[in-house]
């Protein structure tokens, strides 16, 4: 029996087409650009020189001939320029711009039909074919190009007809940074366990020969007292604990103020200069939370968030309670002065010569407050890279990056066995169009249990993937000594934790000659200054951990307890000679290794980071 | 020695980010709603009844509980209504709407913070927690909801607070046509062979018990003398050839004409009413073409291409040249008395009840000009379904679908082998959202070598392999007699084309008993109305093609020479019970299956459609 018919009297009209009013619409299709993100909401991220390589998918009815651009701007310039796309078959095209300045640089693709070159094609196509009749043909390409030019030279004209342009309305951006915004090695050290900035100065030149690129500062304010932590997070201070650096402000200032026992402003600018002098920045951590003496609680009670009662709240996140922490209202009544001076802490120290920040739990502010702030920030300091301290869900992460965030703590830390490692790469490479991975394996807060296990082959194992995964890395003090005592069983939290304590620290740790050689290694070797080269390598082994990455090979026993062996297996895909030679960049040594089954034998924590030989 | 620094002295600046004047940013994101075509450009596509499942990625910062709705509007509707979104965690979300009528749908997502959900969770936690103390928050709860409640009946209210809520600003559509947009068999026959249109008639009720929905006729136009094609295209026509029904117009009439050897207007009207009774439909050939003698070339000389000399040229794909078809120009001076023009043929035979309509070569005429035109025909008539012969590359292909057209033809006739069948599927998969196939077996200009060499056997592979994969298939007469004779060796075109000359018919074919079967089973088994339901089965074996559509379950020989045996082997993931009984719909055998393997053996060209018993 038929199936039965719905009616369609039911149907409703559909929204009619308007048309222009004089020419007919525009008849090629510019589809699929890329690169970008989130439909050109958000800018896609480069370092300055990179080509950027455009794609798209451009075409029109009927076989005619089309060219395209690709449309591109700096940052400040009123003019576009252009730089042709190529068809590459399908319908595909491709094309490229340099960036070579730091900024906002937008991009469009334009296309049209040629023609000319139209015309030329149909009558190869017919002269191929053996048509001799081309009176018509003629006189077209005439009209066309001029009513004297013969057929031949009709043909070899390249008259760059552009004929029924269409421009995409969309502009799609790229935000160029600098280079350090992807490649550094990072070192993290509380200043007073050094002795304040002029112990920090002092180590400054070890911090230089081992090859860091940034040292990293907990907090460097004053540390308020009331409800002040004790070691190993006391709820009590007693007297002469230092207190956590994130309990910011006291009598002796806010967020613009310095720690003196740490040293005064003048101290810490001298601290900055030097540290420029040796190759070396200082980042600062932006943390917008605030003792109970922070100056603000007197100063603007309405930026903060009360109880109905009047009374401030402290930060809490339950059950956990933080005491020591108070967190303004960012949609407080004057929200806007409030943004304004959150904004001019950061243009404080960006003016005293401060261009790195990392930013203490993002993701409890407000995601249009970064957005303004990061550009605000960079109107006046376009080269300032701020790295972003989110242990959250993906959705916030990535939002975080989009809006302007240079680089981004990961997953890393938790990331240990293989699979996982796969995993979180997987992730970051479908991210890396506007996410930068800034790989920490360790912080004050995460000391993981592979490392509390593994002892020294674990740190070795986990400094080695950490320094060669990704193009940023860092490491907190402690780490080349391989300090990695829990506060208890099952925490992630150190035992007599830097946070509450003075530690007095020496650079000499037993890491120190591995770190040195990394980091030599990560500066001569562009291979490991980009983290979207990457491709996992069989070993059958599930502890040996194999990667290329253009001309480098990485292999690493992750087995901390034992030796292993198994395979490097490299595809004919990597495009080496069948039989080459390789550099362990770690040892020295050389061997000789080719496309296919090479052995590998590795002690605990032990790993091959091989460059071919050219 | 230190990395170069490149001089951030260079950058330019960011673009500022504006803020809103009163209230702050809006919190909340909202991401990633689906379903969606290129960025909301284009509507995705249903069939009337369909419930849309709406997605998005919803979060803010802090721990704050959130609500979440889509909001959706029927066409013509000026009031939104709403459905809720639940949250799955992760930040994802999920509900969904019923579209009950056809016409141009519309949705969007609103969120919005829900302050007595997240005090509530706030206090809950910090009871669970073991605190006591809780003077503060019960003056938080009462300051939302009332000073006189206790915190008990503080926990127990559902106030549905809405606070900060953010509306997306993209409004995604979506296009609801009615089943047959979707679902249904489609018989294409030269009305000619079956002696002109009261022939047709007679054949109904046979087409209809075999369960065909639609009757597709090649153009009914009268057909050009000038230059008319003979027998198996030969460039001139002997007398008494009837020439291409494509080569449309002459002086008896255009596209709104009818050729007389088929019969009259009247003949017609009462050919598409009895169809109607029926259960059957019939489908119009609308192609955009024109032979010498079409009135429009005398009548309209300004819409065609012409040359510098003014004479018209003819269609060419160099160095083809089709001598018998002229083509309008989309951007002639006059190009809206064209527009017009074209779309007032269609409504014509819509107003004459005709309501499917095949679409020839929608790829030579301008995108937009299918878009403005299937949205006019919408206008007047909402249920009118387009059925787009686009033989080219994806991106032409894929656009046309997203434009309007309600269902595609696809390359199924090219992909034979079962790899070839995978990656076909996998497309039509990705396209799913706004492309709907349609698997024509054969066409008039399609014999594929696979037929040729194959005969029944290979007819009826061919046959189960189109009814089964895709909701929508169809067949060419001939096919049912398994006609497979090309014009020479290597050609995919019949030998004495039905398109050049009356090849008198009765529906009389071996196959009928077998399309008749495959058509009940399609009509009874919701599983076999919809393509996006397919999973592969492994069957250890090339020439068996094996997949499971919800509770039905395929096995083909595509081998037409030889019995093939091999496996089914069922994964858990499909959800049956480890033993069932399964029928066959084509033989009526019953047999008992499991998940895991299952012995299969089949002669050539045969197959198993089994339904799982309930």
């Amino acid at each position: 029996m038929p199936l039965e018919r719905l009616s369609f009297m039911t149907c409703e009209s559909l929204t009619a087409v308007p048309l222009p009013r004089n020419e007919p619409p525009p008849r090629i299709q510019i589809q699929r650009v890329e690169p970008q993100v989130d439909c050109g909401r958000f800018p896609v991220k480069r370092t300055i020189g990179a080509e950027v390589v455009v794609t798209a998918s451009i075409f029109r009815d009927g076989h005619d001939v089309l060219g395209a651009v690709v449309r591109y701007r700096p940052p400040g310039a009123r003019r576009w320029r252009e730089a042709p796309l190529e068809p590459l078959g399908n319908d595909d095209w491709r094309g490229s711009f340099v960036v070579d300045a730091c900024g906002r640089w937008t991009f469009t693709v334009a296309a049209w039909t040629d023609r000319v070159a139209s015309w030329q094609d149909e009558v190869r196509r017919k002269l191929d074919g053996g048509q001799t009749d081309l009176e018509g043909e003629l006189s077209e390409g005439q009209a066309l190009l001029g009513a004297e030019l013969s057929l031949e030279k009709l043909l070899a004209v390249d008259a760059q007809d552009r004929h029924g342009e269409v421009e995409l309305e969309l502009r799609l951006g790229v935000d160029v940074e600098r280079v350090l915004a992807r490649f550094g090695a990072w070192y993290e050290l509380f200043p007073r366990s050094f002795g304040g900035f002029a112990g920090v100065e002092q180590a400054l030149p070890k911090l230089a020969e081992l090859g860091f690129e940034v040292v990293y500062l907990p907090p460097i304010h004053p540390i308020g007292e009331t409800n002040r932590k004790g070691r190993n997070n006391a709820l009590v201070a007693k007297a002469g604990d230092p207190g956590s650096p994130w309990a910011i402000g006291s009598a002796l200032g806010g967020h613009t103020a310095i720690d003196p026992e740490l040293g005064t402003l003048e101290d810490f600018l001298r601290l900055v200069a030097s540290a420029r002098e040796a190759g070396i920045e200082i980042a600062l951590d932006f943390a917008i939370q605030y003792s109970p003496d922070h100056p603000w609680l007197t100063g603007h009670p309405e930026w903060f968030h009360r109880r109905p009662d009047g009374t401030l709240k402290y930060a809490e996140n339950p059950p956990k309670k933080y005491q020591d922490i108070y967190n303004v209202n960012f949609e407080s009544e004057d929200w806007r002065g409030l943004w304004d001076a959150l904004r001019d802490v950061v243009l404080f120290w960006v003016e005293h010569g401060v261009t790195v920040f990392r930013v203490d739990n993002p993701h409890t502010k407000p995601v249009a407050f970064w957005e303004w702030l990061i550009a605000e920030v960079r109107r006046v300091e376009p080269g300032v890279v701020f790295l972003s301290e989110a242990f959250t869900r993906p959705a916030m992460m990535t939002t975080l990056a989009k809006v302007g965030f240079s680089q981004s703590y990961t997953y890393f830390t938790w990331k240990n066995r293989k699979a996982e490692l796969e995993e979180l790469m997987a992730q970051i490479l479908e991210w890396s169009q506007f996410y930068r991975p800034n790989f920490f394996a360790n912080t004050p807060d995460i000391l993981h249990e592979y490392l509390q296990r593994g002892g020294r082959p674990a740190f070795e194992a986990r400094l080695v993937l950490a320094a060669t995964l990704s193009p940023s890395y860092g490491i907190y003090s402690g780490f080349e000594n391989c300090e990695n005592v829990p506060v208890r069983e099952g925490s992630e939290e150190y035992l007599d934790s830097e946070k509450y304590e003075v530690k007095p620290r020496k650079l000499d740790g037993e890491l120190l000659p591995l770190i040195r050689k990394l980091n030599e290694a990560r500066r001569a070797t562009p291979a490991l200054q980009r983290v979207d080269n990457l491709r996992w390598l069989d070993t059958e082994n599930a502890q040996l951990v194999g990667y290329v990455k253009d001309d480098v090979i990485c292999v690493v026993n992750i087995d901390y307890a034992a030796p292993q062996e198994g395979l490097a297996v490299l595809p004919v895909q990597v495009g080496f000679p069948p039989a080459f030679n390789v550099r362990d960049l770690l040892s020295g040594e050389t061997y000789a290794w080719r496309i296919g089954r090479n052995y590998v034998k590795l002690a605990p924590g032990k790993a091959h980071v091989l460059r071919v030989a050219s």
